[in-house]
């Protein structure tokens, strides 16, 4: 068994921003020369999410206006927030994920016609982690 | 390490619907022949979910009606909308997740009592795939 | 490629509670002798969750009082309660997810700096079992 680990680095312009890093997640497939397996992407952070959905922008802005309405920011209206003004980001994570697993197959990342992978940031304008994970044969 | 890797079809007759395919998950790691090691299923259409839950149809009444809430259909109310009217089913399937991973144990599925696993389609009426993918020895 | 599992057990005081098990996944990581691999710690049962975030009790506080809101306990008004009340805590799961996949690197896991695992339970007082997969070398 191979196992791969690299990590991506991001520091938002803005607060709330979705990247997409599909073609980091396929470098780091080629680097790690695994064939068939499994490929674990995930926030270091807990104010972040990594999920798959699609690339259009005006999907984008319905998430992050959506995720507001669902959690939104308040600067005292959290218990978390003595100190920090971030607990709306705790909460959209958990709607959005920490992580996506996908499949490894013939040295590609098994994805389905418009399966692309983002990270989600909900309190940037900071430098965060995200690790890749890939282990397999 | 062994691989094994199955594509299941869903065409379902209602726009939303749940589909219980833990037979098709069991049938797949029987195909694999292996006996310890983890099983993604996940959707390959980000407008759709796996997820485990039980198999209870009020329950499945409960689920669509509450997405309904959380996240309702609107043709002309997402920015995603601009000639497609599914900009719900994105939102929805971010709920209910795109993937479980299932650990293998002495060739079986290790799940617990009431532990079943679904589709979820949220924008259905059209052919759909999900993959499953079985790493192990 | 070894392979080692664990079963924790709960039988939380509270209906409603959220449990930190970084310490007993840290353990069973050290008894399985892997070192570098994928774990997988997810919920057995349906009305319970694993996930990542902030070991801080105001955030938890935070995500309990969310959670009542997007999905609140109903005795009377959820389809599924028919002879149980527990309808919203199959939804209050789906928001928090099943299961969570950490990477192990070096013989630890590798998580972020404030990255923690929990133990969501919604349904409580009764005896409950989350897993532990971890695959690897």
């Amino acid at each position: 068994m191979k196992s791969y680990k690299k990590e991506l680095y991001f520091n938002t312009k803005k607060r709330y921003d979705l990247v997409h890093i599909t073609p980091e997640v396929n470098r780091a497939l080629k680097e790690s020369g695994i064939k068939e397996g499994l490929c674990l992407v995930n926030a270091m952070h807990i104010t972040a999410s990594v999920f798959i959905n699609d690339n259009e922008p005006g999907l984008h802005k319905d998430y992050l206006e959506w995720l507001e309405k669902l959690a939104p920011y308040s600067r005292h209206g959290y218990k978390h927030n003595v100190g920090e003004d971030n607990g709306d980001a705790h909460l959209k994570r958990q709607i959005m994920g920490r992580e996506v697993v996908i499949a490894i197959t013939e040295g590609k990342l098994d994805l389905g016609p418009w399966e692309e992978v983002f990270y989600g940031e909900f309190d940037g304008q900071r430098r965060k982690r995200v690790m890749i994970k890939i282990i397999g044969e």
